[in-house]
């Protein structure tokens, strides 16, 4: 195996079983070397959450292909790329790869996201990150339309580096495929969200659930938008979050003379 | 007691029994009328992580002081947010108070940190939100030459609102205080970030450690400077993460011609 070939880092958010990882496995095998290191379980909804109450397991797996590495891991998405940088791989990967995510990481669910938690992780450890994503929930969910899309969307990406600190999100609708749209990130929030219920003890307790309240729907330069009208949508994230708009206004504010 | 005190919403990331939270609850009553919904123990690095696979419980706790609720909750920061709008108060609240966190949340911290999770969590939803974190890590923590300053900066965010979708990322350094600095989010990333251990059954194990390398070392605009430096820095911060200084540049690779 040549050296030369590019070492691709996978990991997702579904856990190292699920169809969306195995889908991107063989997605990038085409491109280079690959080295999964993946939850071993569900890890949704985790964002850049890290384990630090408890210590973290990690088991290779048995892979039957000279061209994968597979690492299960106990902790969340971002625990599973500073395992991978510092305990798995003897070099820095050339790309990271997240997902193929099971559910849309599109909108504000960007902060909430395991998939996009491990792609920041990524970016901000210098390496060329890029989350995927569609748009549908099911285990069993069809990617076949989405992977010649996102093949050519990753060599893209390879061919024309970013600044350092911009990763991608790319998700996809379910169904027809219409082309690639480069979006913004849709302003929105979630409501409505907790089904209240009574366990057989008689105790309270809430699931998690919602609805997405878009706050520029029909707005076409939206990653909401692109992917109601069946366009991937391709949206530039970055990891520094400072809103330079304000800094002068802070400083006019007097925060300085407090 | 007045409806026209302001309403404010407190919660955490250390757990409602921590030393920070009740320093910023005293803080807080100066100011108007306090709901804490606060994690039932420690969430620290949970960054915007959400309780999907899990119910979620909560508690009201008793409280000897009328201005003042309490109520634990078994999620996450963001979480507890959630609840609180959703399920716990009974109008939006004027403001959200997260901390006082045990612990810096500078530089790239911001992101993993369940302290900030929570304020973007505020955010998300159109409240005024304003972490505020000490970078002392001790559970017997000293507050006291901060709280003069945070009320004061409190007090200069309530009079002076910022845009929607900003808030505030508030440290204080430890000891004597100078002053405070509006200061931009410092680049950088952990490193060495493992402590390998063998459990009693002779399994392998890892604790997450390590140590943050900054990137920008004297630069006076950074956060890290400022609290190296004996000043507390407010970094204003966003909740769309959109680049885009790179819309452009991706569309003129050719992303929406596959």
């Amino acid at each position: 195996m040549s050296d030369k070939k590019p070492l691709i880092l996978i990991t997702n958010d579904d856990g190292i079983t699920s169809k969306g990882i195995t889908e991107l496995i063989n997605l990038a095998q085409k491109l280079g070397k690959v080295v999964v290191v993946a939850p071993d379980g569900p890890r949704s909804a985790q964002s850049n959450a890290l384990t630090v109450e408890n210590p973290i397991y990690s088991q290779k797996l048995p892979s039957n292909n000279e061209n994968v590495e597979l690492f299960q891991c106990s902790g969340t998405p971002t625990d599973c790329v500073k395992l991978a940088l510092n305990r798995v791989l003897k070099r820095k990967p050339d790309l990271l790869l997240s997902g193929i995510n099971h559910g849309s990481n599109a909108a504000i669910n960007v902060i909430y996201s395991g998939t996009m938690g491990a792609v920041f992780e990524g970016c901000i450890n210098q390496i060329p990150s890029v989350g995927l994503s569609l748009t549908n929930h099911s285990k069993n969910a069809d990617f076949s339309a989405t992977l010649p899309f996102f093949e050519a969307i990753v060599r893209k990406f390879l061919e024309h580096p970013l600044p350092q600190g911009v990763c991608l999100n790319v998700n996809a609708p379910q169904g027809e495929i219409k082309g690639v749209k480069v979006c913004r990130q849709t302003k929105g929030y979630w409501t409505e969200e907790f089904d209240a219920r009574i366990s057989p003890n008689g105790n309270n307790y809430f699931w998690l659930t919602g609805s997405f309240i878009n706050q520029e729907l029909g707005d076409q330069e939206t990653d909401e938008w692109a992917l109601a009208n069946g366009y991937i949508s391709v949206v530039p994230t970055h990891i520094d979050i400072t809103e330079y708009s304000v800094l002068d206004d802070l400083k006019k504010h007097g925060y300085e003379k407090i």
